[in-house]
């Protein structure tokens, strides 16, 4: 049961997803202090921004910019979301090569997030994907509120199945099911993981949020089905930060942690990432939910498995 | 390996494990107002204290008037823990029915804690578990640091299986392994519960911290193993209060939400026990780390699994 095996890929999501929530804008100098960070301690694909428009999400507003100022680290992936064809045309200009191009799988929340349907959203995607598949990016398909939607509920996982298989016969890299209100549960994860793992050609991914606690049962249960990538962000920045103690994504440095426990090797130095969670709690002037940037490590050590 | 049924049982420690730790001194009245809202959110067993010396933990010392002050409500179980003779004497002396008699899986933490060897301590509180028994009480013999110690890091699950097997011997009710420091991971969980559910006569609790991160994963991951009885506290209280967000318990609304996701009844009513969180954060001054007490419930109804 959990006899596993493999490397674990983790996509640190701090700077999109943690941030786009935030009222404090970060600069690029900030920004790229933590590129620099989470290159240092491991991490291997970092989502730096999203191409969307700056009236919206301000805090995205620099992403073109910040993708002009990294340098980038051989062996690291550096990726962005875009949800339309102006997204990708800039990213294409910055000469992006990694993206999150997704929809909902929710119709209410697609209606209220892009004033679309569903259907209506998949044939606005596809252009967009085929254009960034043919420019020789790598393609990440993305469907939110995959595993529940805050206004509908349940979301039938026939219906998730079926998206997952348009992205799939469109020939992307990898398929990202996104638990966007947090309401997954493990059961729920392995099930539909399992089913997708067998079924489909692209990598799958699952970016969980720890919304209702059960964002790291939920990794456990996605790595039980054989998911090796998953996204998170560093402290468990994400979420609304005007509810208190509201959390986002699973945190990466305790989903480093949690491999390294479980015999699974991220890469990741969630040690080096304690300074790193203590900075951003500066600059956000608040505690933020991971927990292996707060305690004490365990008194042994991970590298050979000896207490210490 | 999520096809799961049954009932689980959640033990509430909120005023015991939760509330030793705290500066702020719950009085009676107190106490009695979280054991009611306890009882009418469908809580079954409830630890109201522990008998131990009071110079040691002031939080404590009225739990002989606290048990002499509840009405006891049918099908609730109210228990305490136990350490030494002196301890049972006074639980004995106010009519307790139930009791927790723990000793530590750790020769450090045995040392430090009790100032006794592990063999000094089976030695010790032999006779202890005896009278309990012989006086008809239901006896839960903890292990604690069963799972991991902040001094010494692994614990031999072998050494752990035998000081099990002499609880079993005894013919105690049922063995309770706790993460005291919570240390645990959710495959050595599953492998060591699974291990004891197979060979050991008597029910097998886990007493699971959330200190790293992996409280509910490891608690899935006890369901998984087949065990049925967890520990869990109001709010996730628990850890030590002077470090920012250290978490304690695994949250008992938390808990119970998590079940019901996965189709197992706790009988506990998790919407109930908002407000009470709410009270509980009053009373403490801050924000407690469990999340059903403050996130949105999930949009659809867990009596129907409709989405409403």
């Amino acid at each position: 049961m959990y006899d596993m095996s493999g490397d674990v890929l983790i996509e640190d999501e701090f700077l999109r997803d943690g941030l786009q929530n935030e009222r404090r804008l970060f600069s690029i100098p900030e920004k790229l202090e933590f590129v620099t960070a989470l290159e240092q301690a491991g991490v291997r694909r970092i989502q730096l921004g999203s191409f969307v428009h700056p009236k919206w999400v301000p805090q995205m507003a620099d992403t073109d910019a910040l993708f002009d100022a990294i340098t980038p680290k051989p062996g690291v992936t550096y990726t962005a979301l875009v949800l339309n064809k102006a997204g990708l045309d800039r990213a294409l200009a910055v000469g992006v090569r990694h993206l999150s191009i997704s929809i909902s799988a929710s119709e209410t929340h697609s209606q209220k997030n892009t004033n679309r349907s569903i259907a209506e959203a998949r044939a606005a995607i596809a252009p967009v994907i085929e254009k960034a598949l043919s420019e020789g990016v790598i393609v990440r398909a993305g469907i939110q509120s995959a595993l529940g939607c805050g206004f509908e509920g349940r979301i039938d996982p026939a219906h998730v199945i079926e998206i997952a298989r348009f992205f799939a016969d469109m020939g992307v890299h990898e398929i990202n099911l996104a638990d966007t209100a947090g309401l997954a549960n493990p059961k729920q994860v392995y099930e539909l993981a399992t089913y997708l793992e067998g079924r489909i050609a692209p990598d799958l991914s699952l970016h969980l949020h720890d919304t209702r606690g059960m964002g790291m049962a939920n990794m456990v249960a996605g790595l039980q089905a054989g998911v090796r990538i998953f996204d998170a962000a560093l402290g468990g920045l994400g979420g609304c930060p005007f509810i208190p103690k509201a959390t986002g994504n699973i945190a990466t440095e305790d989903a480093a942690f949690a491999c390294g426990e479980l015999g699974l090797d991220t890469g990741i130095d969630w040690k080096a990432l304690r300074p790193v969670v203590a900075r951003a709690e500066t600059l956000l002037d608040r505690v933020l939910p991971g927990r292996m940037g707060h305690v004490a490590p365990p008194p042994w050590d991970l590298s050979t498995g000896e207490s210490v």
